[in-house]
């Protein structure tokens, strides 16, 4: 939380009102300095305050990203890109004002090689626009983190999901891209060859650096061939540990699930009111198998020898498709059956991650506090990767709430580093894991900040975020 | 080729006179200057002449590491890091001189998480010893670039190999470094959990780098579990292009084939004669497929059908490992077959990666460009990536065949390019791909070197690799 973090940052008055009159006369129409514009492209899926910028610009080729850099960099203003608005940590805020730059106008598919099953995208494109457009090729782009983000805003906050299990993460999954650099040209990061060893890995650095070091301008993705099956199964366990093992010792075999996910016994308790489903209260996994008839049935099979070794009470299955989407209603209701425990309160989505082997034990302990600070807070893992989110409900207004969420969330953050995890295994850190990535990454801060300094001398890509220059 | 960047390099006399004193008294018996240790550290796998170090320091430890930087930062003097001397590109020359750090004696596995699947490793582990080490656990390290190579060096040059189309390159098998920056202080770049999204991705910029930006003291790497079942398959094709067409529809059908390898008809030839076989001499596919007795015949099944679509002449499998060591000699032997073909000539092995649609193509202009050149020069590809070798040999004495071969390389990295490759898929640029590098991420290369200026602002770091500063 460390609302310490979002504290506003000094405001270059005299650029912003140069760069205000510059975009105005270069973009017309296309630059809106409106408040309602400026509202809309902060942050609106968080319990951090919003911080406006000055204005936004409706960017439609590489040619206005370029124009717009060198506009700003001229008279050193922040800009902040913008895909959807959906990252949950305050990456949107512009502390210290400047120019947001939206991409929903750079969302075209510029080519798909269907052969080397890769595609280049704009930024702007969706994920859920993507794969509409890859329908009639047999292909997909696999990573799916809930929200219809922009493949931009995907790439740029290192993003994941359900099936980051079996296809990666977007450090995974991006060839190259196009990126803006802080003079206003436009650099390509690596070639379209599948794998390579040319120089340092510029696309892996821009992946995750939350517009801090350069603006991308277009995206080169992996994609996989659409399963010719579909299998899904549902699987109640006495209790967390059962669980867990059963994860642990699915990844352990290979089984190649493309997605395996916990729900706690508050989520379900929560699944079952809002879908009107009568689960058992207990930890669950979901899971879902991707191959063809033989090979998904065959791994079904093999997920269901580990469950019974474990205990479980209850494993259902099923390569139906209809019977597979109301299989998995929970888990895709998930999130608003987690809100609908408590309507009026505000949700707080937050992310950790632990080597497997510590999700039960983190889980568990986690559980152990929620219960004890009296919170309300269910959990949905990405267990494959030992990765879980904790839906905080509380009231942002009350400052004991807010403080009680806070004091919790640092202890969250805490106790998964002391077990060799992360702070965040896929949101970013935005301005609200700043202090949790300085306990994390104390020793590596330098680096990162020397990076920065190198590619952003004037701080004025996304400035306030990741951590303190 | 480009002989041009293999130069000397400016050499700081009176500091590295003075760092050869300091590291006497401090290491004693540990640092080594005679000309035999020396000649030992520098190249002696590839045509470049060989650049020596003053001398060689073999560490025992971070702290040795951490002595040793400071020493040498403090004299401005450059080191070279050395693993076993297995690259390919003249990494591990010193152009200017300086220390070369041998890190043999750091060779302890730190600690093995079979649950996780993952271990840490000091950096100079081979990985034939690591996977000795780990064998009892039912657990492996994928990554097989030919060589017996160590850890560390396979980290420092992005080393992938024979599996990398299942298992990845060590880009995708690195979790966490630690690292000796310019300062003498050690970072650690990550957590050990399997995905983060906390902060830049110093882990896969220091993978690559060439030991140009500090210098690795330990890695923390995925692990796998040994497969039940292996299978090997060998296919013949009647050309190039339906073995290539073959290895397309492979990938893209999703089979998940642990090897897929190419063997052109000189290669063949060659090996018939090395291994005293009677394979057809024709563009060949060498298979190997991993997972339990049943997925194993299922990848096989559906790849038999997919070569008979193909065209292929006869397709031979087999589960039982005596016999697939037989299927799989002439690859194994692939390379001493190669150089067989002119035991007095030098052997010079280079790699481009294009993507697989363009393999075909890619191989069969290098085949004529071959003929046409009259080099001798067997090809080797590690197809499912769209990455192949090219083992020119040729009399490096002969200032016509270094000409001749050096303008076959640039005629094949020029093609490569223009078909959206890369001039490195595996073995990195060290000194040897630094033109080629230039041609392939011009627009990216202020980049790199602004990152190289800011992590070692003294180019102590393995100076006069990967680019010019």
């Amino acid at each position: 939380m460390a609302m310490k973090d979002v504290q506003p940052g000094t405001r270059n008055e005299e650029g912003i009102a140069a760069v205000l009159g510059i975009l105005k006369q270069t973009f017309g129409e296309r630059f809106q300095t409106g408040q309602s514009f400026r509202e809309q492209h902060t942050h609106t899926t968080t319990y951090l305050p919003a911080q406006l910028p000055d204005g936004v610009v409706f960017v439609e080729s590489a040619d206005d990203v370029k124009t717009v850099v060198k506009t700003c960099a001229a008279h050193k203003v922040p800009m902040i890109p913008f895909g959807t608005g959906s990252s949950l940590e305050g990456h949107l805020n512009a502390p210290s004002g400047g120019i947001s730059i939206d991409f929903s106008r750079m969302n075209r598919v510029i080519e798909v090689n269907a052969e080397d099953l890769d595609c280049t995208v704009e930024p702007g494109v969706t994920r859920g626009e993507l794969n509409t457009y890859l329908r009639d090729t047999g292909l997909f782009f696999p990573i799916d983190p809930g929200a219809n983000a922009s493949i931009g805003g995907m790439a740029a906050t290192r993003a994941s999901g359900t099936n980051a299990v079996r296809y990666g993460t977007m450090k995974d999954n991006v060839l190259s891209l196009t990126v803006v650099t802080a003079d206003g040209e436009e650099i390509r990061t690596a070639q379209r060859a599948k794998k390579s060893s040319a120089g340092y890995d510029l696309t892996r650095l821009y992946v995750g650096s939350e517009g801090t070091l350069g603006i991308i301008t277009s995206v080169t993705l992996k994609l996989q061939g659409i399963p010719a099956k579909i299998g899904g199964g549902v699987c109640a366990f006495p209790n967390l540990k059962a669980a867990c093992d059963a994860v642990i010792m699915t990844i352990q075999m290979g089984i190649p699930v493309a997605r395996i996910e916990l729900l706690d016994e508050m989520q379900m308790k929560a699944c079952n009111a809002y879908s009107k489903l009568s689960y058992a209260e207990k930890p669950t996994l979901f899971l879902e198998f991707h191959g063809t008839e033989e090979t998904v049935a065959l791994q079904s099979e093999q997920f269901s020898e580990i469950a019974a070794e474990c205990g479980a009470d209850e494993y259902r299955y099923t390569a139906n498709a209809e019977e597979r989407a109301q299989l998995w209603k929970a888990r895709h209701n998930a999130y608003w059956a987690g809100r609908a425990l408590a309507p009026e309160l505000n949700g707080l989505s937050t992310d950790v991650c632990v080597p497997i082997s510590r999700l039960a034990d983190c889980v568990a302990e986690t559980q152990a506090d929620i219960r004890e600070t009296g919170l309300l807070a269910p959990i949905v893992g990405h267990a494959g990767d030992g990765n879980f989110h904790v839906l905080m409900l509380f009231d942002d207004k009350k400052p004991e709430d807010l403080a009680r969420a806070e004091a919790f969330m640092a202890r969250l953050n805490g106790r998964a580093l002391a077990m060799g995890g992360t702070c965040t295994g896929e949101h970013g850190v935005g301005q609200g894991k700043m202090s949790y990535l300085e306990q994390e990454l104390h020793s590596a801060l330098p680096v990162m900040r020397a990076i920065k300094k190198s590619l952003d001398p004037d701080n004025i890509f996304n400035p306030g975020k990741i951590f303190r220059l």
